[in-house]
């Protein structure tokens, strides 16, 4: 078995739009073809109008997830995948062409010796 | 505005049985209890007989997540909460509770500077 797990939490700032369902299931969808992962269930919630988004992917190689806060431009992304042929960075690259942040902050860690 | 992100990643080594939707289900909500976080959304998906689960539950404060390996004894944990008075610290020892663990290498991380 190779598991390699590997989570990216990254930190996006300076987002033009984080209150659109839409956009948030836009990015999911597209970080984890950019990562080559199998999406098995996308679940969101709106917060309210004008209000913050979450949205997870469970994924068949762990999640992937987004939590917005559109009055700071601010969004917490984390991105779990194992498996060496699943790049987390592909993925935050593909969400980063959706949500446009001016900056980000990330950390990668390694899960589980396993 | 107290935002106050903290995502603690635990990685559970020993568990006896990691291949039980309902105990999975069961320890995501003593967690979101002991934090005193609010469930939105509960997600399971098994792998199938004697495979894994993944769970993760949707919170107003953010989201919890389960990814076990039974044939390892190992589970992926993290546990993100917004609020001051919400802690991971709790939620993890519920968890633990009833996933029993031997042993549980834990990091903590302060998300968002807003």
């Amino acid at each position: 078995m190779t598991y390699d797990g590997r989570h990216l939490l990254a930190d996006l700032y300076g987002c033009p739009v984080l209150d659109d369902v839409a956009l948030v299931e836009t990015a999911l969808r597209a970080a984890a073809d950019s990562a080559g992962a199998t999406v098995i269930g996308l679940h969101l919630h709106h917060f309210g109008d004008g209000q913050g988004v979450t949205g997870v992917a469970l994924l068949a190689e762990s999640h992937m997830s987004i939590h917005s806060w559109p009055e700071h431009g601010y969004a917490a992304v984390d991105i779990f995948l194992c498996g060496a042929r699943h790049d987390p960075a592909a993925a935050l690259d593909a969400l980063c062409r959706h949500l446009a942040p001016t900056r980000i902050s990330q950390q990668l860690v390694r899960r589980g010796d396993i």
